[in-house]
């Protein structure tokens, strides 16, 4: 059998093991990094006998696995999710982000993703904003302002989807002109809540919409949790907005601490049982923000995933043709404008958009405000590396 | 001379230095440890030859000072003080707050005060509540909840005695029959702000008020500043509940922190230019705080200052004859109101309030809400070490 052949059945094994085990299942992910997803497809799908050879699982969960092994048709799910305009990303894929890897065997089996950006580079320059459901005026006021702020500051925004928090960050992002992720507890064409359903579509087109569950699939309580271990764990780092006590965006930002990543908080009145949750963290290792700024200042300050700050890290003849083309219609000097940029090089403008992004992570290019400009000291001729090695 | 003339010319000349020097003026302050208060006096008084021995004074400055040394009339300011109700502490004294010392040569010359009780006992367990004079409803409801909290927890809530958030600790202490201090950058017989007379007459009835300036005199802008240093070192930490940037506030939470006390903010609206200089100081090394238990759980938690942790630390024999007298007035268990033990001990209630709040600093008694009991472990008949040493 051909490597690409060996790609395409781990592939399907993969997409069939999303049906199987629930989202960081971490037996399952251990199985996985053991045997391998074909073989453990193999051995779920076969006799009693081989199934059991599988440690440590009781009689009733592996009859159950295997009955969701048995039920499972990743060829329609993969049929599903390309139909939807989107692709499944599986680690070893070019454009799997490997931050992800930090969550070991609880990692993701694989994502369901729709929009036309590079996970990867978008994940590289990503801050998480979460938050309360039912939040107050004010929190969803500072959700929609610092996600306007990170756009304008060339930061790829992420959240949960969901009312609230979530939706203002999202809405915040697009509004600005910016680059948005929403990580579903849900097959990523299920349009969950229903009342965002507009938003989402926008989100597709504009952003990108992920989640480590298979087409159609249904959220639960438990699948909301640990969806976001995937936000904690993809970001440079997490703000909660408005949090009350014991709430699911205290989860996703202690994940986020245990995982080295940035925590931040934005305070409220002392009086507000929604910022309860938030100052609880800021009396621990979070940090305190209060805008756009003090978060860049903050996720901003490690070379390694920031290349913007030293330069393109990757000869300009290693990107593709449309990326190519955006960099081509870019200014020798000055900023140009999103629509500019669409016009010239004839390309969609939310396309555009993704590329810049991608651009930016790479260290091409540089957002101030609403334009884009080529990154300061270099030409588009070709990348110079500035300073460090 | 005896001992005690010796005292009394040295009270003399400190009385008459707080009249020469500027609150805070380190130079005088070192000439004052170099050689003492009496001679400083005699030189700024005598000859132009001997004034000028001293080290490091311009022609003008020194100029400046022998016109207010020969002006000043330390009995008059005494007297003044006396008939106010009031007294002069010097260090050296056995009312002297010895945590003043770590002010260095920055320290008071000596402090008027006003009020019954002492000042060395209620400062060992206090807190300074401070914050913008110009202070919203949400804050002015803040310092008032804070200082009802500390005071039901048996502390000590010291303020500036301003306008805003000052006026609303002072009143919140004092609404919950608690002890509150105002250090004032004024003469102590002066009404500053005139909007606060009331207040501050009431603060000299139920708790304290005192400041480095002799009677009469009146604030500057410069006092005010240096008056938050007094704040600072005198208390175990400073809460800053609303400041803007850059205001005297955040300079009382500085001082608190170099000279090692804990400092604390409380959060608002990242909206609020009021929490700016809070947030600032969030972002740094002070601790967010949103009610008196987390205030308490900070500051009471390094044992050397907090005796009631451990039982008293002085024999009951020692204790003067009113504070033995409100001492046998506590029933063997259970809680006391202060106004029975007033009516038994046949003394007014806002004695009984001093005397109870110098007993729980030195670890006879606990507050416990509205109530008052014997310190839990020990009888009333005798002191008993628990636990350490």
């Amino acid at each position: 059998m051909t490597p690409e052949a060996d790609r395409e059945r781990e592939r399907l094994a993969r997409a069939a093991l999303t049906r199987v085990f629930e989202p960081g299942d971490e037996r399952g992910g251990r199985w996985l990094r053991e045997i391998g997803p074909v073989e453990l497809m193999d051995r779920l799908t076969g006799t009693d006998g081989a199934a059991r050879a599988l440690p440590g699982m009781t009689q009733a969960r592996l009859a159950g696995h295997r009955l969701r092994a048995a039920a499972a048709d990743p060829a329609r799910d993969l049929d599903a999710v390309t139909a939807a305009g989107g692709r499944f990303v599986c680690p070893g894929d070019r454009e799997w982000p490997s931050q992800l890897d930090d969550l070991g065997d609880a990692r993701p089996i694989g994502l369901w993703v729709r929009g036309r950006s590079d996970l990867r580079l978008w994940a590289l320059r990503s801050v998480a904003l979460v938050g309360a459901r039912a939040c107050t005026p004010y929190g969803a006021h500072m959700a929609a302002t610092l996600a306007g702020g990170l756009a304008e500051r060339g930061w790829v925004v992420v959240s949960g989807g969901a009312f609230g928090v979530d939706g203002a960050a999202h809405r915040g992002s697009l509004a600005a002109g910016g680059a948005t992720m929403a990580v579903l507890a849900c097959g990523v064409d299920v349009a969950y809540p229903r009342g965002h359903a507009e938003l989402i579509g926008r989100i597709v087109e504009q952003g990108m919409v992920m989640g480590e569950l298979p087409p159609a699939d249904h959220p639960t309580r438990t699948r909301f949790i640990l969806r976001n271990r995937v936000i904690a764990a993809l970001t440079r780092g997490t703000v909660v907005v408005e949090a009350e006590y014991r709430s699911g965006s205290l989860v996703t930002a202690r994940n986020a601490q245990r995982l080295g990543r940035f925590t931040m908080g934005v305070p409220g009145p002392a009086t507000s049982a929604l910022s309860a949750g938030v100052h609880e963290l800021l009396r621990g290792e979070a940090v305190l923000v209060t805008d756009a700024a003090e978060i860049c200042e903050l996720v901003g300050e490690i070379g390694d995933l920031a290349p913007a700050r030293r330069g393109p890290v990757l000869p300009r003849d290693l990107l593709d043709a449309a990326s190519t083309r955006v960099l081509e219609e870019l200014p020798a000097r000055g900023l140009a404008q999103v629509r500019d940029v669409a016009r010239c090089a004839a390309m969609p403008a939310d396309e555009v958009l993704g590329r810049l992004y991608e651009l930016h992570s790479l260290g091409f290019v540089e957002r101030e405000g609403d334009g884009w400009r080529l990154t300061r000291g270099r030409t588009r001729e070709g990348p110079v590396r500035r300073g460090g090695t």
